[in-house]
């Protein structure tokens, strides 16, 4: 492990229903040589796949464009529709430094990742996070906002909206990949027992950063209409900023003010072990804590010294 | 670590305040050769000492005597005060199956230990938890109670208090060992904002498996004067059973009810990484969670393949 030097890619999908279709997606990445699928998850109302894989830069670029290829062979935008904003049929694409890895390499594969989507495929492209080439798409919200109806009419008459490669317009089915760069996140929902979303909205507002709840902390209030519940849907950029226990209790307090219960938590993807370690020791306000009061840590770090 | 079998060990000592005499009992462990020193605390109110060792089974019995003939050179228990309870100068000496290691190891290193603590250092010896040679002293606070003092008096009288090894008298100043082995638990206090020893006695017997509280947990309320504070002193003895997270919002909630705030949580010792996946997945409500869903676990896993 502590050799490797391994960049992990999550790319978001606007297919979350159709298994067949899921399946083909995610075959996309796993038959290019050299990747490892971590993870694949679908959400039936959010109509959205997160694929989690990893790899070699060359073979993470070589399935990104892949994928780009087979989602918009498969999937059109004009007939898309989910709960959770959307651009693209391959929606977003962030390529994640994990240990021994940075994040200009990332950087420096989502550019390529892009230029060749729109070479290949035809699939215009804007940047975001780390990779932006402008500073007001730094934040995949900004990037997005208006979604696949709303961008493919407005790249038409405002030139400030354009794809950063390619276009000007969109796809006409497979809209534009948001490809970024950027730090681990962690994707975790909170479902609640009620079918009123403004409850959610109204808890999804004050937890985030935008609404002046906590920083690096994103969060919308959804519908879940297959399982007659609402959800906080919550990114947080990052855990050691605010770990999630923190977002985790002020999401209960909030419910419970409004007398709702909690159905249950919902991790997207995977997390950092350090993400885990920091909500448990921060539940059990172990000011002292550290990686090396866990047994399998402190003999793992004997027996190498 | 997958190819070792290591045994932990983890004895309490009574004397928690004077540090070159802590130094002294750490060092009986640690000049042991194949010994490795995972951890140690020392509690000036509990007067007591928390020493965390690893290493083969050897290396395990024979640091385990040298601590016990440490403990009796240096602890005189008719001097001895702490609000811990305690019958010996080394008090407990339980021996703990990590990965690859079985209970009945333990409990083989438990006997032998015993035997040479009575043989070579006079000290006698009661056997606990999986080591017990009679029912009614598997659990430790059955063997312990009446403590140093209670026991002193008692065993003279009533055959049925007397030591397993030795003895009958107890020790003169290094009362009896209590030796055993059990499967790994957790230490976990939760310090109370308050001075009022009946808030943390009340909460303790409430979260208790003794008191119809949780199963796996034993409990007591103890006073922190040099802290000015009181402290619910907790042991988890099936972390699986009941996991961490539900004691301590249980206690939270206890605590709130009667009117009083959390101070902080000890960890004592180490924690096995599942206890803290189990209480971290827990708090989060994540019902489908395992291991696999953190990503270093998971890297691991596909690289090893």
């Amino acid at each position: 492990m502590t050799e490797l030097s391994l960049i992990e890619c999550v790319p978001n999908v606007s297919e979350g229903r159709d298994a067949s279709r899921i399946d083909a997606l995610v075959h996309a990445v796993s038959a290019v040589p050299g990747t490892l699928i971590l993870h694949r998850t679908s959400d039936p109302d959010h109509n959205r796949t997160v694929i989690t894989f990893a790899g070699s830069p060359a073979a993470l670029l070589e399935a990104a464009v892949c994928l780009a290829a087979k989602a918009a062979e498969l999937i059109d935008m004009n007939h898309q529709q989910g709960v959770h904003p959307r651009l693209g049929a391959l929606d977003v694409l962030p390529f994640v430094p994990l240990e021994g890895a940075s994040l200009d390499q990332c950087l420096d594969l989502a550019h390529r990742a892009g230029e060749r989507i729109w070479r290949e495929i035809g699939v215009p492209v804007y940047f975001y996070e780390a990779a932006a080439l402008r500073r007001d798409r730094a934040r995949l919200e900004n990037v997005r906002r208006g979604g696949f109806e709303g961008l493919r009419a407005a790249v038409l008459r405002d030139e400030s909206k354009r794809p950063d490669v390619g276009g000007p317009a969109l796809h006409p089915t497979a809209g534009a990949v948001i490809v970024g760069a950027r730090k681990i996140l962690i994707a975790y929902n909170i479902n609640l027992r009620s079918k009123d979303l403004d409850v959610a909205k109204s808890i999804a507002k004050r937890i985030r950063a935008s609404g002046g709840g906590f920083p690096s902390v994103k969060a919308l209030g959804l519908p879940l209409p297959s399982r007659g519940l609402v959800q906080v849907s919550i990114n947080v950029t990052d855990f050691e900023q605010t770990p999630l226990h923190v977002v985790c209790l002020e999401v209960w307090r909030l419910a419970a003010e409004q007398g709702v219960e909690i159905e249950e938590g919902e991790l997207i993807g995977l997390m950092p072990r350090k993400a885990l370690e920091m909500a448990a020791a921060g539940l059990l306000k172990l000011s002292d804590f550290d990686s090396q009061r866990i047994i399998e840590n402190r003999l793992e770090t004997l027996v190498n010294l």
